[in-house]
């Protein structure tokens, strides 16, 4: 008989429909990027296409250069189709009706070229070019979170086509808010209410009890874990967190950045082998910029949420706003142990 | 510059990311169900594969027959990958930790098969048969609401495989769930407040509002109106609803759902003129059933809520639960009745 699972971060509940579950084996994903090209000179994210893109607001040169030449390494530039955008000339309309309530999208959405290479994506990156993507993120997140005015700053990934992905092109990308958005402010209260009636951080927890029973865990190296959550709400989501109480990502120092990059590389790599190359999406939640004196937030836990892209949301989800997962997640962290 | 917009029933906050805005003429939707024949020897809801589907629970016969014949102009059966199981069996266990907080999935899913034919979908259909499928809602959402333990029913319709759709040959759903699920709840609870605040229910005045502005209506027949949401969600969303309050969609009598036939009928062909036959789930919101007595809920207004599936939620969405749609609903309206 199916069942409703609930998600303990995002209080989400999720059919567990394991009466239509296909076996881990039964999926064949969609629209995935193979054999692409080592350098494809169409792509504005390819060297030699820097004037594609907006003029970068970093770049990595090791042997040197000016910005904006061919020769680097790692590159953010502004996103040119940014879904939230920092330009002036909003002009504060009295809203004419209140059935339209409307605010400016005030922010900033910038894209970070991981590699010079068009066919090198994660699952193909050596631990060394994982740490420096990720060092990249801390770097921009750092440095958006110093600008006035934003109230959330987000680092994702989307890997193919199915997943929404514009662009072949390995990248991530980072978009700074005006305020703090609805999935992760339903996370913050729902941690500060944890920690108020238990006493202890709710990730924390879910850490503890899932290296207790075992079967959900993917990874685990000590520092880092990585699990199917309980109430996944897609087959193969993953979580990938630490172990210890970590407020805040920004904060991680380049040690905490390699061992985070050995574990995220491993399971991109166990995705890869295990479901042929999947469309996905990854992001990160962490602590609001500003906040980490704020008691009610000291109980938050940064994660970074990877969702394979294998099923489609149909009529029922869209509708009902519960999700159903065909596939157990006990049953996922097994067959991507057995790709490890 | 993109702009948020707040949708008043549900309180969702949607981007308007007009920068990276496509013309209404450039989606080409992918996966789009052509050239169906109008017979497939191996699909399961086409005449003579009665057995590949569970006994019939209602059928249309009108020239005779016995149950689970091959003759029959509409069929409605159990769907045999049920999310929501009506099945005795489920012990309750104790939940071994209050991070895995589950409950049984009980409830009832139901497929109705709209026609004998395989190629015969609803924009191809006659206003009465169209007229037909509704009133098949009406049927089995008053039959399942009087049985114990349902607390919402949800007719819904998933076309195409890009939405979700498992077989090509038209048909709608009904899933009876033992709760009300979250997306209803909220739309129940502002409805509710916005009646407390202004002595008029919501949607009336959504109603009132759009016919004044006039650009977001897509169709309106005086009895019936389709629009394009304010704060549409994704690319020609559109809402169904009864201009004058309607409660409750399962005290429709026959001259109403002729008129509603009508009416969906007609956004049915336009879609398919203006988008090329394009995948698209919708479904019915309306009030619980057994809760027409409750005064909190009187200010509830049913409605149909029509989704074409034209671009992909991507890690932005996905992580902040903030959705970004690249078509303003006002050239979505306005495309649309080009081609009513």
């Amino acid at each position: 008989m199916p069942e409703l699972r609930q998600d303990p971060l995002s209080g989400r509940w999720v059919v567990i429909a394991t009466g239509r579950a296909k076996r881990p084996e039964a999926f064949v994903p969609p629209n995935r990027p193979t054999g692409l090209p080592p350098y494809a000179a169409e792509c504005p994210f390819c060297p030699g296409n820097e004037a594609a893109t907006p003029p970068e607001v970093l770049a990595h040169r090791p042997s040197g250069g000016r910005p904006d030449d061919g020769n680097w390494t790692l590159r953010v530039v502004p996103n040119k189709f940014a879904a939230f955008d920092g330009a002036d000339g909003w002009t504060e309309e009295p809203v004419a009706s209140i059935l339209e309530q409307r605010s400016p999208a005030y922010g900033t959405a910038e894209v970070i070229i991981e590699t010079r290479r068009h066919d090198r994506t994660l699952s193909l990156a050596t631990d060394a070019e994982v740490a420096t993507v990720l060092d990249c993120y801390v770097q921009r997140y750092q440095a958006l979170s110093e600008r006035p005015g934003y109230a959330y700053l987000m680092p994702f990934r989307n890997y193919g086509s199915y997943a929404g992905a514009s662009q072949d092109h390995p990248h991530s990308q980072i978009i700074a808010m005006p305020s703090i958005p609805p999935a992760v402010e339903l996370e913050l209260s729902r941690s500060r209410h944890y920690h108020d009636a238990h006493g202890r951080c709710l990730l924390c927890d879910v850490v503890r009890r899932e290296r207790e029973v075992g079967e959900r865990i993917v990874a685990d190296d000590g520092d880092f874990v990585v699990i199917a959550p309980y109430a996944s709400r897609s087959p193969f989501e993953l979580m990938l967190l630490p172990a210890e109480h970590g407020l805040d990502f920004a904060t991680l120092g380049p040690a905490e950045i390699e061992r985070m990059a050995a574990v995220l590389g491993r399971t991109m790599r166990m995705l890869d082998r295990a479901l042929h190359d999947p469309p996905y999406n990854y992001y990160l939640h962490t602590l609001p910029p500003g906040s980490s004196g704020d008691a009610h937030q000291a109980s938050y836990h940064w994660h970074l949420t990877i969702l394979p892209r294998l099923t489609q949301m149909a009529g029922f989800e869209l509708g009902s706003g519960t999700l159903i997962n065909i596939t157990l997640p006990e049953a996922a962290a097994a067959f991507l142990r057995a790709h490890a």
